[in-house]
């Protein structure tokens, strides 16, 4: 689960909860629960103090999680963040193997919170020095001393997911490459910034009971290129995920009036082309 | 804090609101409350499913922590707690160095929940083995099959406090020193144990607001003795506070009937008369 | 030292030589040498097998040791190495924060020799992409397998030294940032990069004899805005080093015939016109 | 390979010897020879300065390694070492797990140079304390200050094999116990002890080529009790290989008549039965 960060302990418990519920056993005759969630502070925008998650409303993320398509931008635990000292959220991207390279996907979901304007880069391009002027993530006269950020950063919640069987010596190599995707949209891993990444492979469902003393499991030869190219796919999509974090998020307007600009996407994609990139999609 | 393993986000939740009723600029204009609430499982002797623990509960023993000796056996989160497969709980234990050796302290506090009981080791005296068939942990009927243990060994959080000025490096190095003290109790730092070691030094208070570049601190010098005997103390204190948290705790009958035998005293202090120990002082 | 991989022997060998000389007592009322070797993989260039570093030539590195400006290019350790399919070698940058940051420096020294050309982007421009028909690092027609890249990376040895007061923690903050620099210049720390960094304050001079038990001494900051400038400083030196071991080396031939073309400097310039930057001064 | 401190790099340096002469490909087509030597020191009973393993001796350890019971005691790297202020060297035991638990054997061999007299503890029994009188550890005249020991603890390595089909994940888990067995025999890990444990499967042989995306491996199963008998075995195996390091290690007289006495083995025995040990074999 994402959420901000004084909600953690409320989802959680709300996740033991929808889980209890549905397995009786549970801490009865078995056990083994253990909530993974995640957060990033949005106490900027929003009333942090109120923690205003219900268990109602996790319940229901879980009940409605589907395949498809992910939301993005201010929704769910990104509702209230910032990035680059613009309005961001959640962010999503992938990257998918040919099939001589065993048609693998990596895919990121990001929680964007961190980076000071000047830093941000969009492929290349300095595109947070050229804004450097536009609308400022604006606060209020009373703004306390550690909000008035010199290069301070945040932090981020990564999630990636892939397809490719890894161990978990194999997915830490991995989680360990989102660092340079970060680092290609201007971030320096700043000093508060609890860069997380959780990564995992849909490839080893564990039993929840197994009476066998070993098993079979594949997982990707490290002595080849095809883990290369696993890392290449994670350095871009986390790098394209940051950006769709900020592409997706409009203006908002939180609390105490305060207020989070939206990425000014034709001035960027203006920017984009002065920088030489003839040919700019929306994403 | 230390609870039950379900309690972990209740009680975490409470501290954040006990916290932010004495600090109202907690989450407005300023930030940072990081709950510190570590957990074994207590769901053989307990219903841990109905997470008992109540907020009014954690802000009483937060207000109402104090100085002095500290309470030991089935107390606070170590209530439902067993060990070597007889009853436990807390258990603390201190080393105090030589003046000429700073005068420092060590202190352990142990909520215990590991161990197969013949492995249990006091003193270097098989106590396990020699109790192998006194009063089993006691299960129903209906204990299921990972309930039936073999060697594992279910988990244990050790504190570690010290007034030595130590930086992150030696308190690593401190809390690693604590695996032989539980190994010395005749631990193999079991599978499914999640033995946390949470080490602090009292010397090293940070401002919550610093505005000068850098500062001076003291901290204990790695290449003399001194390192030594903090390391030795985190040895004897850690296998005293898990004996500590033995002698100290009685038979519990907890849900469902469920027994955990209190370590027999008189039998214990004449086993270690067998194993050559001349004297014997209760703890 | 460094040096080439299988050269790292024979250097650590010459280096207690050295000391020794020095210090008749080590080794016989006292010890301590630990020789820091770190290496790169020449063998593309070098005749690898050959260990052609010699005892005499690992004396007089150390004795001609100097302060001021670092010899950068194919000098010393660097010089059969290879950086984004270009001719590379040592490199270095540095940054100094103003007065009032505490005006203290952070330099990087790098020897790199990792990276796929496609992947070189210099100060965001992807003058790899630009330059894919540029003559490749040639290889000859007996080119076996696994020379034959795809995105595989080799490896980087970055030494990190600053004058501020740092402790070991900070030091190992300091030198995770370096992956932020080198992913700027388009590395995804390949699966066989093994990319060390090796950190160190000139600030924390250790007695080899202490008889003290603590000793006080100046750290920074962490909770300040010193930090944060630190790590950018790392960030952007590493990118600067990684550069400037590129623009400091030529064309170079080496065993078998085997070819390392310099990165065209007028080529380059021209590509960092096109895309945007109006000045370019040569580093 | 295993030495002393100061021949790490010549071992090196003929382990790359005697395999380049095996495999002329190798530095030339192909590439990958990582040596690895590991070390304690032997200043104390030897002239260590000297490095006086040669080449030949190099290559005639590789060439006469041979299957079957392994020498103990003074030998090889073991040459020179102490342990609890004894003569020891080389040790070995191992645990065979019966045939429902796989039949799997894990097998320990240690070159132990630790510890401090008093803190001997053997099956329990404080050998240690109760011959703190015997011969000591005798030092010449001038003994440096540094080599008057207090508590500190030299160091050991640790040599962990096992047929076992681990990964990279559970041989960490298993390297990890060892501490157990260390302190059972009464170690805190002291502060310049650089106890290292290298560990491997004699199940995952990787091919220096392999062309396949994925391949198929067996692993322990990590939720059942094979896991917890392996680690148990790996605390026993420890225990027991430093205690044969002691057993099978004559007093011997050094450089500048240092003598380091042999663990007396009747009048350890004695203890043993002092102790409640019924019976004590011969090991």
């Amino acid at each position: 689960m994402l959420t901000n960060t004084w909600n953690v302990p409320r989802v959680a418990d709300a996740v033991i909860d929808w889980y209890v519920a549905r397995n009786p056993a549970m801490g009865v005759t078995t056990w083994g629960i253990s909530p993974v969630v995640a957060e990033t502070s949005d106490m900027f925008l929003n009333d942090i103090v109120g923690r205003h998650v219900t268990r109602e409303q996790v319940f229901r993320a879980i009940d409605s999680a589907k395949d498809g398509a992910v939301e993005e931008g201010a929704v769910g635990g990104g509702t209230g963040m910032t990035c680059y000292d613009f309005k961001s959220g959640i962010g999503t991207a992938s990257r998918k193997l040919p099939d001589k390279l065993g048609g693998y996907t990596v895919g990121i979901l990001v929680q964007s919170n961190f980076g000071w304007r000047p830093q941000l880069m969009i492929d290349g391009v300095p595109v947070g020095r050229e804004l450097i002027d536009y609308k400022p993530l604006r606060r209020t006269s009373d703004t306390p001393p550690e909000m008035k950020r010199d290069i301070d950063s945040g932090s981020i919640i990564v999630v990636l997911a892939t397809d490719a069987p890894c161990s978990t010596r194999i997915l830490n190599r991995l989680a360990m490459r989102a660092q340079n995707g970060l680092a290609r949209t201007g971030s320096h891993t700043g000093n508060t910034s609890g860069d997380f990444v959780i990564a995992f492979s849909t490839t080893r469902r564990k039993k929840h009971f197994n009476d066998r003393l070993t098993y079979l499991f594949e997982q990707v030869v490290e002595e080849g290129d095809l883990i290369n190219h696993l890392f290449w796919s994670v350095v871009e999509a986390t790098e394209e995920a940051v950006l769709n974090s900020l592409f997706k998020s409009d203006t908002m307007v939180g609390i105490d009036d305060r207020v989070a600009p939206g990425l000014p996407i034709e001035e960027t994609i203006a920017l984009m082309k002065k920088y030489g990139h003839k040919q700019v999609h929306l994403p």
